[in-house]
């Protein structure tokens, strides 16, 4: 299948497994269709991840190493469930819908498979540090009742602390059988270690990650959860930057959102509101300088308009700022603050200009990260924490969660991790925003 | 490709044209990749429909029939800019985000196009029939600058009226090139058959049409607009009914919300707050009485638990009530009201059985009909709006703009209309429903 | 001071108090201004309740009993703090912020008194009856932690149960040296007989209310907590009823709103949006037929606008129904459903005149007295609770903590209840609504 | 009347005049009480402005100028509406609810009197000034429709450009018969000096200004519009640094909101949510060193809860910062940023400390001032303007509105502007504060 080759090829995996599963799942439901009983689903259930496809002639063979397999319960699991401790922790920085994962984990350990021993791992992978002396959470149904009208995580998170031994001989101490590990490229990077280590240690313990990032940029995941509501409150900044910016004298209003190497919440903020004239993100560079540059436009649009919004990216236009390169504790690059950047030059070029401007920026990253999920986070938060628990029970290991093509999927951490999304300058997505912000292409000179 | 056979030939289409597109469009994209430049649209760029697979070996051969076609613009384009004059009509019931259709059509035509003759059809198809002597709203980006923030329709909507004959009549007259109709199966169903009569009196004429349900339940469509913004409203309500329920002695929360044919809004509020304990939808039939009956259910779970939330899509258990099967102006069936009849059902029963309850019945349809969209709706029927006017200027006709895995494409009205989506009794959406409300299987006693 | 006279002379009563405080509080606060430290409020502070007056000379001899007392904490209390068990029941329909209102006692006899004891009596006082056998729930501040920001009460709520001797029974067997009663008219009916029988069996317990009305109307009580809540909700109801009647053909919104007696709801709702054409309220008669009626009223605003938005609260138009006067287990009268009443009644006069309407109807009651408070009221339910604790330390019994020209202050219960505000048809509040919705005086014939 | 003559005395003041209002009000009402219509206002009615009193025997004189003048409409008016030309600006920085005083000031000299020439000076003061040639914007009904719905002001505003000689040469040239100021106490001032121009130069032009500070700190001013929805947000804030800090090891919250000179938004914000346990406002002093200070107890908090909140009102703490005393365009001193100051210095302090801390500051300014008013200051909004134009019609001038003990009056500018209301620290507002948060007094080590 000539147009799916390239793709098809660079899977090439397999979703790795702890053993046969042999027992009976105490879900009841039906291996036949037509009895109007929900289905298990079977091991040889795949779909195609490429869906491009051109008219012709062609000889294709799958194998299952170039097709997803299909999440879901399975009829036969790998654990007794009543043997079952279950541990779950949140990494990284705050995104919507971690609670909800956390409550439906819970809920679907506990009430589909009978499981109560389930403790949550507090401040992320430094609740398992003995140093820290940082206590378990017990949980059940009733503390996580409502957690997931709050933002957040009720288990607290933190960057880094992947000790990757220190944490096997934590979870072995736990006898933990299974581990979520709900977390971003870094987190899921750590979980794979550990799953590798307790391999070598012979131990049969479960590590399934649900990715996390509010970036929405991690390969192989179609959209990420807590994306939706990040881009609702990413509306609301930009909306408030244009009020402000509207009614004041060559009023500029400068919102910088969430994206250190993808533009994602950027181009999907301005295609929800109109009021964005400018968005600037990591994948597309621009001058600043120059008739073409960004000052110059936005010059051009103050004499038109007298009122202008750029929306920027946290990773964009980073070789302006002397970033020195730091790292945090999870390893990310410490990024250049481009909205501080950006506020100040704008300023100074309008009053070299002696052009009277007034400019107001907003930083709502806080408020978006901290925000509850909207309901149809809570729904895909939901679904992937309830498919987690069936992929763990049947014994998948070192694997994500994820949705593709609108279904949920197993997906090997290893092919993964170290890739990720941006946005293509070709493709239909930035090719939309163009035509919503009628911004010049790219703010290039040359 | 044997697990695809049966869908691949089921499609068997082309999408309709009104001839060579020979003219270049005015918007400036890149035919070549690797340019940084958004590119065009090729004619022979199609997705699969069917996504499942299972690994073997396949011989396959995909005809332009068996694939759809993405949408987006051409390079070459049917109509001249300059001569353009657009229709747009919004028909039927209200539904989030038709304002941001509409915004998003006139944004493109007049933005991308250079159209400035646009005129928006008042009351639904009415609006075409000289008796009513309905004006035309003109409309240009001032106008629609801000109606996105708006629910509703400024244009204004109506049930029925597809007099075809006289709606040519009025189209010819008023000199339109393409029309944009926005509505449901009705209305496309209209506009195929508009369609249909106009090239009968050889008018080159597009009809496109922007399918509108926020039941979601139209076929080959992915999810349709407004319906995200349905769910959240949804949600207000289940939650309200919860707190009434909970607070009072055996209290018992009802909420209907809409889904005639499906039961796909009660399916996905039950999954986005856990608070409903039985959902009942229209293509699961279900007992009142009896050991295994509604009310049996409902008095164990008040005996447990003291309050209790039932979830009613509006075409669940019609045959329980004598309805007159009348029909409304577009054709539907009125259906017998299950809301009020559930609530006096479920009141007697208990008064018969001497259990002291309450219940509170929230029909929210209209709140929920008439909310703005919410900002990820706000993408997608922005998007709509641009595909749709791409289709149209394309040449293009009798065309419905879709999305499909993640994908806008042209979908012939024909095979669109007259199929419904159902929520499958069997699959992964019902099953996860299950497990979130616990609630017993069919509540049937057989 | 002549134009007081009316009613400075028509409070005349004192504050009951159980006994002399002579224990000296545990919270540290100063006696005297000057030293930045929050003052006591001593028991000489008064406030007007009649701020009305003319210009002239005027001889007046105010007494404590034409005076209102300030509410706040006091130097010396009653109670012995180590002692105290306390008690808190919630009753009647469902009100905006009764969780925010719990809390604060909680937390006021908690942090501020140093009070672990304190009881949640549940159902209303049917929770006080043994008979039904149930448990109270023991409240502390880990509980009540996140309450207010869900709407109803945790304690839950019923109807009517005020048998006097067996809550007193009750109230005698738990030891109870204090109860807050939140509730509206009929629970504070009961808490004042409660009062005085436990006065008759020499108890000293202290009786504090906190009223509760959705509807706004207590006398004396200057806004009624949740009632700003619950106009921004059914602001909701009626942009969406606009939205329905404004795109449909002759569209008729019609929102019903709380308001038995009194039309505050819909008078303020009317205030805040502009999209009401006619306000119905119990406090104004209306014709429906007849030239000058309600019919022809619509009808003409149909003819010269084609939409229309009817606000009608529940209590009016009572004439209309041939209700049997039923009563509510609180003792309330059961109206009849003016909502439905005129629905049908506006859709048969259309029917008759053969105009076309479309009429949408939206009863948004549930949703409104179940929404959580909104920030202000938040302030205003937590200030009430924590000055309900201060009367209940001070010795108060018998008491409403109140809120009259924005001071908190005591209230004799014996003087506030059975008596309702009502709006004013010549006053400054209908002027306004009758300014903003231009509607014609009265629909009256005569 | 003993207690009360501090503040009747210091009030000694009459409402200005242009003169003797002899037209008959086109406004149909009544002048008698009884006839179930809405009343006029009389010019001798007034109220009491200190409402506290204390049991006794008085002899009290009040002439008017001891008495707050009733605002409201006249049944004889000064100006003759056929010929009016009205004026409005709007001046300084944003504010919930300006569009909503806007909109009831066209709607009700339109509807309520006739006046179909009113003209929106833009860009506040500004735009009176010609060299500027920014022109009027053309007000009626139809253009003020929906724009309650938004932020910020639909005329603009600026700081600054007070040029009183221009002004009224410009004022002149328009012919303008009223002017509406809707700004804070600069723009009053300029207002008052702008009224005093005009009778220097004979001119009979009205002059009302709608006080506008969403710090609400304008004296005789019971709540500045706008300043509920300002809490409002703020709480969103709040609620955001909460679970920011809550999930972080040693999380701080940090929120700034508005409050040069008093701290009312912050101390409500406080009393809504219970996540604050530190508030720093203006009026009260602090140190940061020493035992006592705000570090040791931020560190003692730390210690206990591992999370805090603190709530710092931007004019809080001035001393500790190097500002350079600037004034802005409005006279305004413009402050150091005590936000950043803070985070900065509790950063290094618990570095030096070696204690690990996370610290997260939020600065929701912009999206505070720009949000939409709350249906509540709708209300509020749009009474102050109707109350407005009463005042204009019937020849006041040189006077504010404002709302006084829940009643609306007359205010002369002359005696609101140049004093601020501030929070009392021996008060019941700061009292309920501390109740609230539990924060140490003062923070002060002497």
């Amino acid at each position: 299948m000539l147009n799916q080759e390239a793709c098809v090829n660079s899977l090439n995996f397999t979703v790795p497994r702890l053993g046969e599963a042999k027992i009976t799942s105490p879900i009841k439901m039906s291996t036949k269709t037509g009895d109007n009983m929900a289905n298990y689903v079977r091991d040889d259930e795949f779909i195609l991840y490429n869906i491009d496809a051109r008219p012709g002639s062609y000889t294709i063979e799958y194998t299952s190493q170039d097709l997803l397999e299909k999440a879901g319960p399975r009829e036969k699991i790998f654990f007794s469930p009543g043997h079952v401790h279950a541990g779950i922790v949140t990494c990284g920085g705050l995104c919507p819908g971690l609670n909800n994962v956390i409550r439906a984990l819970v809920r679907t350990l506990w009430y589909s498979y009978g499981i109560h021993r389930i403790s949550g791992i507090r401040n992320g992978y430094r609740g398992f540090l003995p140093q820290y002396g940082i206590p378990v959470m017990p949980l059940d149904p009733d503390i996580v009742d409502d957690i997931h009208t709050k933002g957040g995580t009720i288990l607290g998170s933190s960057r880094g602390g992947a000790d990757v031994e220190a944490i096997c001989d934590s979870i072995e101490r736990m006898n933990l059988n299974m581990l979520f590990t709900i977390g971003g490229d870094g987190t899921q990077h750590g979980a794979f270690r550990i799953a590798e280590e307790l391999e070598r240690r012979n131990q049969k313990i479960s590590i399934i990650g649900i990715p996390k990032t509010i970036d929405n940029d991690l390969s192989f995941i179609q959209k990420s959860f807590g994306f939706e509501t990040a881009v609702s409150e990413a509306v609301a900044a930009v909306s408030s930057a244009h009020t402000e910016a509207h009614d004041a004298i060559n009023g500029i209003g400068l919102v910088k959102v969430m994206g250190r190497e993808s533009g994602f919440i950027a181009a999907h903020t301005a295609l929800a509101i109109n009021d964005v004239n400018f968005v600037l993100i990591p994948e597309i560079d621009f001058d600043l300088e120059g008739e073409k540059g960004l000052f110059a436009a936005l010059k051009r649009r103050l004499e038109l308009r007298h009122h202008a919004v750029i929306l920027v990216a946290e990773g964009a236009g980073q070789r302006y700022m002397e970033s020195e390169q730091q790292r945090d504790l999870s390893g990310n690059r410490i990024l250049g603050d481009i909205g501080f950047f950006l506020k100040k030059a704008i300023r100074d070029y309008f009053e070299k200009q002696g052009m009277e401007t007034s400019i107001k920026y907003i930083d709502p990253s806080y408020m978006i990260r901290s925000a509850p999920a909207n309901p149809n986070d809570s729904i895909y938060c939901a679904r992937l924490g309830t498919h987690a628990v069936h992929a763990a029970m049947s014994g998948r290991t070192k694997t994500l969660i994820s949705m593709v093509n609108n279904t949920f999927v197993h997906l090997p951490i290893e092919i993964a991790i170290n890739k990720r999304n941006t946005v293509d300058p070709e493709g239909p997505l930035w090719r939309d925003v163009i035509g919503a912000t009628h911004q010049p292409m790219l703010f290039r000179n040359d």
